[in-house]
């Protein structure tokens, strides 16, 4: 399919540029908002070509870096290529690129790690200043001039409103036949004007399948032709599989005993293997009639919807392996009827999460005794990739779970620790941890309940003696509502970068 | 004002008994919802009886511990009564009476520290397990069996709708004519039937003025006659009146810079002095017609409605002073008009403090160099009162504020310390610093970004080189997104502790 076929609106069709020539067009200093939700729907051939272009400035001896907002995390050809030329500046709201990882923690990249729900209402409240251009990719133009969205809606429509200039990539290898995929909420405003968002059911759509765009806006027009990076998923584990059990145990548990609805209620997996695992545990599980609402539909949801098990899911991008993603395309009639994407500040609100009661599945670096969680800090201090959404689903949803295998480093880290070393979600906001070794269940615990469930439940019995010595060792100190050693209860953590082990001498 | 002029409907006057009666109907072990936020509209007659008959219990060998939830804090009369008389096993979410405080540190009692926000849903969710009995404070009961709130609404609604038994205490000492200042809003519901929230103005009403209760529920209703818990306000220090000033020269600054609405919006303000002297600011400050959403109108939100700088303020408790309450007593048609008390579910609701764009202004225990926020424990394990609305407001707010004098104990403790010793606030939801140093606007800025900016602007100064030592080492040391001295991270808590200052040696 020609670019022609795909842009059928002709101000847009003068507009059509080389990347190269695109690249010339963004200046040293600019805030420029990227379309790309995990590894999908980013642009492909202009962040190269700024690349090259920060690459040869730097060689004359010139400034370049761009500050860089995107819905989520990109690529290599995204991220990484722009990290790897020192072109990013400031970069929000999530990295999952190991060069760009690695500028951030070197403090080179100004990282701003945001609530995804965050992101868009900050841009448009002016509180992360203007917003000079926005670099969308969009699988075509339709012939009233609207945008017909790619993988991942993600921040699309606020950058295409914000921006003061905007550049397309039209990226032809995508089916088309995506189109009417997308629900595109044009409902949102700047407080006092706000207004309940009408949705009642995870699959109600409430938007319209296209972006808008001003046509005026639009500086330039770039062809790409090339597919979203391959995600890899290892095939489930026994760890993985093992908690998977134990959450859909739980939940059976629950809906027997009239906690938790009979239709079910509806489902946020997190990104990754544990995720898969326990969508592929639901694959064989009690309930029927699923339906997804999360930011991320991988192939453990896809799975769910071609068996039938789960009628409707809601994301905002779709991030999937090469297999997956060729069943997706080939049956793409199948899939559009059971598929919506949303902006991400749809997909995470805070208002829709409470009301639909989201059971909210997410994965963390450490939990504490206490139920603190960090999703986003190795060792308190160096970034992995953020919180994500994280926040926005196990602050408001019905149920929340945090899951890790006990263990990390061949056994070397506990991921049940005195005292976790950043904190991601507090203890006001964690429900349910979940490792292999068992499920804690913390709702209406009191914190010293709470830690003897958690090393009861949750560590690793190598772990296990240490862990309740720790925490009789502050019980003894005296009256504390949340005993703790101070001076030890980072110690696991210094142990570890001092000696490679958490392992007490 | 006699009962028999309170209780207009003769089912519940057939169930007039006292006190000492009532708590006989109230069993050891039973999980009990009363009625009480912020030192207003708790149970004054039945929390003392049943603390005797803990006592006699006790004293006859016998155990009798109850389970109280509540909106918030109550008084002595009750937490106070009730704590002293080891008669309190399991209490949440919120406490502010030190009799109970110790007890709670001393792990006799298990408090569980919640968003004020999730009561309610959880309560009903099942999640805390069965409630048997409320206990409520009214103003009285109408002909048709309706029950008038009292100056506070807290939880009320959802206690009288899940307990399986309820009493009441109908106080006859505040003025009835509080009756149609409430709005009771009865449209929540479990999902998946939830449904929005109709409301798009801080003032607007969404329900009714009364309470509804099966009369069937209703084993006791005792007659009181005690005023509120007076609330004592220092007059505002210097400290407070530097911290008022930034924040009203910020806000004034963010309008004219276009990122605060020129109709200005809605007002939070957490409870104690500093909150006062932000209020007490905007009585001289330039907005006018403003609203308020928050959980308890104090004084300064009085004096704001008396001066008509406010046009309307919503909450879910009113607490004053001695004063304040005698002019609100005497005014209260005038007040009446202007004031709308609903239940805690609504006045810190995610979806609704989202959407109206409410500004946030909450103290804080102390803050650390990159934002994240201690509201509750002292020292990292001394729980304090608990989290309260804070987190509802600060993290779906349209700002957020949090403030703390720079110092506490005559200077001995920094408020601003390289680690929290606890997390409530985390990093992504922290916007503005101020002590009365100044104000650290930290939108948009990376870690190592905000760091600084809190050293130089909120820090005080016998402590700032301190700060700053810390922070160019924990730099120095390699490459870290957030750096920490993990082995220093916590010293500053554990030097007080040792030697009852911060300062270093």
């Amino acid at each position: 399919m020609s670019l022609a076929d795909r842009v059928r609106h002709p101000a847009f069709l003068q507009r059509v540029m080389s990347a190269e020539e695109a690249a010339a067009l963004i200046p040293t200093g600019a805030n420029v908002g990227m379309s790309g939700f995990t590894g999908a729907g980013y642009p492909k051939a202009l962040p190269q070509a700024i690349a090259a272009r920060a690459k040869a400035e730097h060689a004359a001896g010139k400034p370049y870096k761009i500050n860089v907002w995107t819905g989520a995390s990109t690529a290599p050809e995204c991220d990484g290529a722009l990290a790897e030329a020192h072109a990013l500046g400031q970069r929000l709201p999530f990295n999952t690129d190991p060069i760009a990882r690695k500028a951030i923690n070197a403090g080179e990249i100004d990282f701003i790690d945001m609530h995804l729900s965050h992101v868009a209402q900050h841009a448009w409240f002016g509180f992360l200043g203007p917003l000079h251009i926005a670099v969308i990719e969009v699988l075509g133009v339709t012939a009233d001039g609207l945008l017909i969205p790619a993988a991942a809606v993600g921040n699309n429509k606020t950058w295409l409103e914000i921006a003061d200039q905007v550049i397309l990539e039209v990226n032809t290898k995508p089916s088309a036949k995506m189109e009417g995929m997308h629900d595109i909420y044009y409902g949102t405003a700047i407080p006092p004007r706000r207004v309940p968002i009408n949705m009642t059911h995870a699959d109600d759509r409430i938007g319209q399948p296209y972006l808008r765009v001003d046509p005026a806006k639009v500086i330039a027009v770039v062809e790409t032709h090339k597919g979203d990076r391959d995600n890899v998923f290892a095939t489930p584990d026994d760890n993985s599989n093992k908690i998977a059990s134990y959450i859909i145990d739980f939940l059976a548990h629950e809906m027997k005993a009239g906690r938790l609805p009979k239709e079910m209620l509806p489902i946020q997996s997190g990104v990754g293997n544990v995720a898969n695992a326990v969508l592929a545990g639901l694959l064989h599980g009690p309930f029927e009639n699923l339906l997804g609402f999360t930011e991320v539909l991988q192939d453990g949801m896809l799975d769910l919807l071609r068996a039938g098990k789960m009628s409707k899911a809601s994301a905002t991008a779709i991030s999937l392996s090469k297999g997956a993603y060729e069943d997706f395309e080939k049956n793409i009639d199948f899939y559009r009827e059971r598929i919506i994407l949303r902006p991400q500040e749809i997909s995470n609100h805070p208002e829709l999460v409470r009301r639909l009661g989201i059971i909210a599945m997410n994965s963390m670096i450490e939990a504490d005794i206490y139920g603190n969680i960090n999703s986003t800090h190795l060792m308190g201090t160096g970034m992995m990739n953020g919180i994500g959404g994280s926040g926005d689903f196990a602050r408001n949803g019905y149920l929340s779970f945090f899951v890790t295998p006990s263990v990390a480093k061949n056994g070397s880290i506990s991921c049940i620790v005195p005292m976790v070393s950043h904190v991601d979600h507090t203890e006001h906001d964690t429900q349910i941890i979940v490792t292999e070794q068992g499920l804690a269940d913390l709702r209406g615990l009191s914190p010293r309940q709470r830690a003897q469930v958690i090393i009861d439940r949750c560590a690793h019995p190598d772990f296990r003696p240490q862990l309740q010595d720790y925490f009789d060792r502050a019980r003894a100190q005296g009256p504390q509502h949340t005993p703790h050693i101070l001076s030890e209860a980072l110690s696991w953590h210094e142990r570890f970068v001092q000696t490679g082990s958490m392992h007490a001498a």
